[in-house]
């Protein structure tokens, strides 16, 4: 099957080359900016994609959601198979997608969207058509995951940990998605939607990492955890919950094995327990390796990710409840549930009672209303 | 499609039940022991499920190679699915069932022959058509991990552990095919034969945990390691190499969080990089929800697990190095290139300089063979 590449950046050119060797497959036409046209195989229009009656597939890799949703629009409606990359298109338009491919006949396809080359969505798609997946999640951003282990194994302060991490390609120049937990959260909403045919929309939480200084990993560290940025989904009563946050893990957990960039993501299957996947979650090759998984299933004759009945539905983060580390400045410690506190030079540091995740999120936007600052990471018990 | 069940033990009566909920499948006829048949949904022939029109696939969860060969072959040459758990069968003579299933245009799966729910084998069989796998191993046998965990953590000595494992149903009356390390070693043979189409027969290696002592752990323990039974199998040059041994593992590295009766599969590809998978090895639903995957996987359009080019070769085990721990007669330290040693009672403790795995596994069956002790376990740096 000869498949175009729409977009030829870090994951584009990855997919690409793995193209010419994987099995059954072939490189088609590329897609790129005009201007950008310097070999034969690159093409400027995606007319020139959707209509070679020799192309059977496309690998969208560009990013963002227009005109990503414009061009994987074109290729379903012309019957031709889609693997994507590109989770902001996925979380903003992807029942959509998943509709006009099902028209079509043709497979839509978006592992690579979660975990870079970690299979997680391609799992969950699997497993939930004969096991009931009770709850999910996992560290699901590498960016983060390289800054908190520099914080707590080298002792870097937040700033610089940024640094070392734009520096080695890690994050963007901008980082925001990233360390404000976005991405993160754009991940575990389609795994949710994979695995239960409901995309939480409204009500979603990410707290990132933006406010966890050296000083706090020294503390709990002291205390024998470790933090790592976790995006959590799962059932309650009839909803579904999705956030993201700081969680403190104690010594051991196979989360605190989770060094550098790398991904981890789990679920618990009613029969299965719990699985755990762990691998690169970014990076030219990774994510390519994970489109092409996607394109070798697709030869198997997979067609759908997205389970038909996929509806958009609003997040509830009401009903979880944990414990919580919260440094926050002492004159307002009074205001939490607390089942332990300690305070010094006006910074009170304290282990709440269990509150439920929206109101913690809540309590913490609340405080830096004020103008106060405030760190907080659920307990993992 | 209707699945029919041969074998109901442990792991029939999950698979069983589960297909009385799994999307796109439902029960069939089951194959139970003459006088067993209790029951309208059993039967004690296999021409009974072999001549029923409705039977799409087979689920073979009996164990042992006979009858499980004739039955499985009789399925496939029907031209009905076949799934197994079984790695003895598919070890001993899984090229064949391949090639009878080719023959007949039926599916051969197998993934929960290792790593129970660990989707370990599903996934090589995905990767390898399009990544190169380097190499591959894990924690693949459950019982042996429950013991190394509860003489390590528990500070049990062998035999209570031992006693400990059967009581929980961890380990079979006779435990030896999982303590000498064999079961392991079936698992990374079928691993070897879906990453690189080449089983390997001859040659292959595995050292098992019956020579540890709770004094061992006390010592590798205060020195900052872990001990984990792993099985390894990779290519050298031409070869392929295969084998059982323990690994002594710094703190920290994700081996070290497989506690309990939980497995760890890994694999390292050329393009996705380290892919860590782990969970359940083993049980009634851990191993029944990878049965039903490889299910779903056949009415999804999968086939083959085992390339179509897959052939027995001999396994080398003499191109790969460790550095090893040794535990053995004082008075023998001296046949071993050594790099530190220490030495208490007539029992020396070293660390060897980088030696082969062929050359170790042949020196402690000579030390054996004398009517020596010896305990040894590979350094992972």
């Amino acid at each position: 099957m000869k498949v175009a590449v729409l977009g030829y950046g870090t994951v584009g050119l990855g997919v690409y080359e793995m193209l010419k060797t994987a099995k059954g497959l072939e490189p088609g036409p590329v897609l790129v900016r005009p201007g950008k046209d310097d070999a034969p195989f690159k093409v400027t229009s995606i007319e020139a994609i959707v209509n070679d009656p020799e192309v059977g597939a496309a690998a969208e890799v560009m990013g963002g959601v227009e005109p990503a949703f414009s061009y994987a629009a074109a290729v379903l409606s012309a019957g031709k198979h889609l693997v994507t990359s590109n989770k902001a298109l996925v979380a903003a338009r992807g029942i959509e997608l998943a509709e006009i491919a099902r028209e079509h006949g043709a497979a839509f396809l978006f592992s690579a969207a979660c975990g870079g080359g970690v299979p997680f969505l391609h799992h969950l798609s699997l497993a939930r058509e004969s096991d009931e997946i009770l709850s999910l999640g996992g560290i699901l951003n590498g960016t983060t995951n390289y800054m908190l282990d520099a914080i707590q194994r080298l002792g870097l302060e937040y700033e610089q940990a940024l640094k070392d991490a734009q520096r080695l390609g890690y994050a963007e120049a901008d980082p925001t998605a990233d360390v404000s937990g976005l991405d993160a959260l754009r991940k575990i909403m389609l795994a949710c939607a994979v695995a239960w045919g409901r995309l939480p929309r409204e009500g979603l939480l990410n707290e990132g990492i933006a406010s966890v200084t050296a000083a706090d990993a020294a503390h709990f560290m002291a205390r024998g955890y470790t933090c790592r940025l976790m995006a959590r989904g799962g059932k309650t009563g009839d909803g579904i919950y999705a956030y993201v946050e700081p969680v403190l893990l104690r010594e051991g957990a196979a989360e605190c094995s989770v060094l550098e960039n790398y991904n981890m993501a789990r679920y618990e299957g009613a029969c299965a327990g719990p699985i755990i996947l762990m691998g690169q979650g970014a990076g030219r090759w990774p994510t390519a390796s994970a489109v092409l998984r996607d394109l070798g299933c697709i030869l198997l004759g997979h067609r759908e990710m997205l389970p038909a009945c996929c509806a958009e539905v609003p997040a509830d983060n009401g009903g979880v409840s944990h414990l919580y580390y919260v440094r926050l400045p002492a004159h307002r410690a009074a205001a939490l549930p607390c089942e332990s506190a300690e305070s010094a030079g006006g910074v009170a540091r304290l282990v709440t009672k269990p509150m439920s995740v929206a109101a913690m999120h809540a309590f913490a936007a609340k405080i830096r209303a004020e103008g106060g600052e405030i760190f907080f990471a659920a307990l993992e018990q």
